[in-house]
């Protein structure tokens, strides 16, 4: 039995209870908060919810803890923190700051002799283990990524702080022909533009300057202005009824030549269909943590990431059952 | 640089050349024939061709053996014999057969002190692995495997050991409804039947009793009688002008539930387009070749599969640049 903790509790971390609940061999023993822990409820019954100054009192009970936190200013402080007690895994996904972060945790890791993972989910995660295997067995040719159709929550939460705005939701989206050139073979260079547009549905205040508005979503750079993007105005029961969920999804492609004239043409596509980002991330996060504690029994320590992972150590199974099953 | 030899030499032997003349990192050593080694032309200039009983007095200058032979006869009792002189990497693909085949390298390997994979290609292979990944991620689901459109060597050979039978090419075609029904998450029970079906073309003898050929094909038992087999006859310059290749690919997919209350479906896609299948095989070969000489470098010895390769040994990229540019 693998002992599991979650520090930090939200949409992720109820992932991260469900995924627990599908693996018998994993099992949650404590959930750490730094919000009250009277006012947090969790989903699995008889597990503590417990102050997050109660952690470090905990390792001894703990193999694995899963660090659920924002990117952008949680997780750059705690993993590393945290890697001084316990054997961490994290989803950090700002793709630039990897390397830094990388380097905070593995030096923290190190020194404590703890092993840590670090970017575990789809993007980075899968879709970062995909394109690693189709470049290294396609080495001339093209890697394409397509995001969606789903929602960006980054992109929701811009929307929502322009003026006037009461709720934003905003869907990427792949462009059809662009995504079927790829998948041809045809490795077409592409801009942002031709790649993927961005739908917003949005709630307004009474008596906003809905044109004011569209104004400022479309032109914010980083965010808006590199796409063509279309903006509806819904209602509040609209928003609730039509876009309470989290989908999301896309492809990783490369299209790559082999023979010894190049002659041949071969593709492949790693796709995902998702009614849930954080419930998928969440179970990317359960099967990393299952091998992070079989890495560390054998002596790893260290920063790792799912590139370091020989596939059979995330499988429950056995090797006699791989080989009979699964090869 | 890594040194590679090939034994056996044939269409997967040509594709394994022209992998290595991919990979500045990997570099041909000599090419082992059983028939006269001045009858076989290869591709690579300046490489030695030298009969297969000088192969052991070369080990010093090899860190892979690349087996090359046929999962029937050949494998089985190739690899283990040379996992006495070599690390040695080959693609048998009799699925029902891998326990055994393992078990018989890998007590070569252990005594001789070498590390030995044996299934690699894609399927098995890459297709293996995803759904090692599928299924570890996603716990209570369905996995579906389809191949083609592709050629499948195997049903050719099975027609053109019929009489009258001249030229045989069968190619396997998923069904597209049962394709798109699992692609949107629904799960079906398939029949052998529903899932796909099978195309021969035949070139006949002249006067061959051509109704008598197709009842022949069509109820084959094993190969046809469970398949809707549609037969068409052509002729040798057809065959010639629109089968000489050996295109291929197929989807592994996964669908699974998440969510407390199994209120999510999350689906997995891996796919290939393959417009070569012995070319795509040898570029896995030579990626896990790299693999192999890394492992056996660190004190890996015996039989391991690609699911004992965490995916970062397949890479000619070091840690740096995976973390910058790939994750």
């Amino acid at each position: 039995m693998t002992r599991l903790a979650i520090f930090g509790y939200g949409n992720l971390s109820r992932g991260v209870e469900c995924a627990i609940r599908q693996n018998p061999d994993l099992e949650l023993a404590a959930v750490f908060t730094r919000r009250d822990p009277a006012r947090v409820q969790i989903l699995t019954p008889g597990v503590p919810v417990l102050p997050a100054e109660a952690a470090a009192s905990k390792k001894e009970e703990i193999d694995v803890l899963i660090v659920c936190g924002g990117s952008a200013t949680d997780l750059p402080r705690l993993t590393p923190a945290l890697a001084r007690d316990f054997n961490v895994i994290d989803s950090f996904d700002t793709h630039a700051s990897i390397p830094a972060h990388f380097a905070a945790v593995d030096q923290a890791a190190r020194e404590s002799g703890h092993i840590a993972f670090i970017s575990v989910g789809w993007d980075p995660g899968l879709f970062s283990v995909n394109r690693l295997y189709a470049s290294a067995v396609l080495p001339e040719g093209s890697d394409y990524t397509f995001w969606g159709r789903g929602v960006s929550q980054g992109h929701s939460d811009a929307v929502r702080r322009i003026p006037g705005v009461l709720d934003a939701r905003q869907y990427t989206i792949p462009v059809p022909e662009a995504l079927e050139r790829v998948r041809r073979g045809e490795n077409p260079q592409l801009t942002t533009r031709e790649k993927h547009t961005r739908l917003c549905y949005v709630v307004a205040e009474d008596g906003a300057d809905k044109a004011a508005i569209e104004r400022a979503i479309v032109t914010m750079p980083n965010y808006f202005s590199d796409y063509d993007t279309t903006v509806e105005f819904i209602s509040q029961e609209e928003m609730a009824r039509d876009h309470a969920g989290l989908p999301h999804g896309g492809s990783v492609i490369r299209s790559g030549v082999t023979g010894w004239d190049k002659e041949c043409r071969e593709t492949i596509e790693y796709k995902l269909t998702l009614d849930s980002n954080p419930q998928f991330t969440a179970s990317v996060l359960a099967a990393c943590a299952r091998a992070a504690a079989r890495m560390r029994a054998r002596g790893v320590t260290g920063c790792q990431t799912i590139f370091d992972i020989a596939p059979a150590d995330l499988s429950p199974l056995g090797r006699e059952a791989l080989l009979a099953h699964m090869l």
